[in-house]
């Protein structure tokens, strides 16, 4: 596996008003997910990637964000979650319960 | 798992003249794999997503795409490449060895 957790946010914005992940800041979300696992030491190949995704259709559970290898899914609600995502699951490999989808 | 294979095109666009995986119009071949998993009828949830991804960091390999849960990466040069993807792997489950990277 070429990285240990590849993350993927939904960023999508839906113009028409609908529900989508970008209303609730995806984009701040996923640059914080990214200083913190560069700030953690754990970004990069063998490690942790974040990236942006398209619209992962998923929208009306959203915002969401998809691990893979694992195929886990998350709707967050603030930069705690994402924290909480990142130091339980990216550093020690337990999987965050409440937050999964 | 929500989706049996999620698929990751790498469309980033390094403005700086430095190999990037939309020079091969990464995004075209994205639109066409979209539209070719829907005509097979393999598109949905249980089945096959095709998504944009931001810089997947693989550059000077690219143009590349992932495909998870597997983590198996590929470099592909056309469109006949992105079909026999889809139509070995994706449909069959069977990773096209000669495109890994």
């Amino acid at each position: 596996m070429y990285y240990k957790h590849h993350v993927f946010f939904c960023t999508n914005l839906r113009e028409d008003g609908r529900p989508c992940c970008q209303r609730f800041d995806a984009r701040a979300m996923r640059d914080h997910a990214k200083a913190r696992t560069k700030a953690l030491g754990i970004a990069g190949p063998g490690g942790v990637r974040v990236n942006t995704a398209g619209c992962l259709d998923r929208c009306g559970e959203g915002p969401v964000l998809v691990v893979y290898p694992e195929g886990v899914w998350y709707s967050y609600v603030d930069q705690e979650d994402i924290d909480e995502i990142i130091d339980e699951h990216l550093v020690h490999g337990r999987p965050v319960e409440r937050l999964k989808i």
